[in-house]
């Protein structure tokens, strides 16, 4: 294999009630990389698009080669690579754009090495690039961008990591405004105590929606997405997010969530139809409160990220 | 109909991460109550046998006809009905023996009435009997004994319920000391705060044991079986409950937890034979520890609370 180019998917992690446990991998929108044996050996980052001139190139810095590194010292393959990397996804919006970029050179460079490891296998490795990335080793968005589906993250010590069942007809509309929200602003919003009664109720909400997507009952999955621990707090950071709460049900969305820390907000709908009324009102409303947004319809990946194309 | 008998089971509330929304049936153990068409217009306790003398007579305050009276309002049924009462579970004992009364007191006189009421109907008036015994009208008890299986209570305002699936082979194995443990001492150990680390670790449990129970994968649920909330607090009040933790994990049971307000301990493994395995250990403990216990093994029991027998 001469040159391998890989795709990773768009995620929301922090689905409502479960914040920090569950993501869930979206369709079309992502992150292209491309991997290529070097003649050195040593890892280079050759060319970022789509980033505006944002993204580091250096090694230990980029999330493509930090992830990369990590699997290649795990394989103790010495030779070296040259990484280039196509953004789609735009920065700091809460879609899991750092993960995309690791998750997608991850699966180009197993693939250039003819799979040494599973998809599974490959999770540490995007991990540590989150830590790079994020200041944690987050696991919500990088789980589901590389297996794809809803994933949860039931635990970190030790790490252990579920595909959960994506009931037929699931889709996401994924409202990106265009302002900056600050992860650790984001993070420090929240309470660190939560009383007893709403842990409860945080804990009825997961139960029932991870019911509901085993059940494919729509009605339960609706009813259970209800974060009562971190959106109270966070969604007055985001202009809208209340209006867009109120606006989406009489359209017959199943519930909506910010993602990751935000601000982009996600709305799950029982089938493309919904999803795309749901696209056409956030539209208004953001056109209201005079804000740009960007909008995307989806629906929920199951394939997680993939080989595009390889060149032998 | 003249007559009718019917069983309720015995049931585990609080399952471990499951605490306040998860309970579960368990089988042969139970309560049977028989209910009669009585010529004056009123309801009355026959006869209560198997309690030691230490269940009302009077019909506020008896569980069975608190519920069947709160039924026979909703349908606005004039006629009376002589109940009986056969006591199966031991009283205070946390494993749902107020509930068992009720449910079976409703099933036998819904059936005496040629059933006008499905079992999600009858719920309601289970719950009323709960406060009347409980303080509070608590449904993870009633829950399961009435519909069977794993039942999650979503919510409470509304009420949501939901039964999951239950994995092949599952078992439970209970453990009854002799002592009384007070629901409201149980109670107040509880702290009203938890951190939302603690809230996060149990919404990622039982996300996992709901995901492990549809998957059947028993290393899920084992894994998943841990209660950061209650647990800690309550277990110090049950002599010998770290000792059968650690005891029973050898035997390769899934993990334990604490029946309802305790001082019961429930047990779940992946087969019969590693339930009864742990039925000997468990005696073997409470022996060295020199505390009478009464020992079950169960199936899980998918089919809930059920007519006996009928005389027509």
């Amino acid at each position: 294999m001469k040159e391998v180019t890989a795709f990773a998917p768009a995620t929301v992690a922090n689905v409502s009630c479960g914040f920090d446990i569950l993501g869930f991998a979206i369709d079309e929108l992502g992150d292209r990389v491309t991997v290529r044996h070097a003649e050195e050996s040593r890892l280079k980052v050759t060319k970022i698009t789509g980033d505006g001139g944002k993204l580091p190139y250096e090694v230990e810095r980029n999330t493509c080669t930090v992830a990369v590194q990590a699997m290649l010292k795990a394989l103790g393959y010495t030779g070296g690579m040259d990484i280039s990397l196509d953004k789609g996804l735009p920065l700091g919006s809460g879609m899991g754009s750092s993960a995309a970029s690791s998750v997608a050179a991850l699966i180009a460079a197993n693939r250039l090495l003819n799979d040494p490891f599973t998809k599974d296998d490959l999770l540490p490795f995007a991990m540590l690039a989150e830590k790079i990335a994020c200041g944690a080793a987050h696991a919500d968005n990088v789980a589901p961008s590389l297996l794809g589906g809803f994933v949860l993250i039931r635990s970190y010590h030790p790490l252990d990591v579920t595909a959960l069942h994506v009931p037929k007809g699931l889709h996401c509309t994924l409202i990106h405004p265009h302002m900056e929200l600050n992860t650790a602003d984001s993070r420090s919003v929240l309470r660190k105590q939560v009383s007893l009664q709403n842990a409860t109720i945080q804990s009825g909400n997961i139960a029932g929606l991870v019911a509901g997507l085993y059940q494919e009952n729509m009605g339960l999955i609706s009813r259970s997405l209800q974060d009562v621990i971190a959106e109270p707090s966070r969604s007055v950071l985001i202009p809208g997010y209340e209006e867009i709460k109120e606006a989406i049900k009489e359209a017959g969305a199943l519930g909506c969530g910010i993602s990751g820390s935000g601000p982009t907000i996600f709305i799950l709908s029982p089938d493309r139809d919904i999803a795309a009324e749901v696209k056409t009102i956030s539209q208004k409303v953001f056109d209201k409160i005079g804000l740009d947004v960007d909008l995307y319809v989806s629906e929920i990946n199951s394939r997680g990220a993939y080989v595009l194309n390889e060149i032998i």
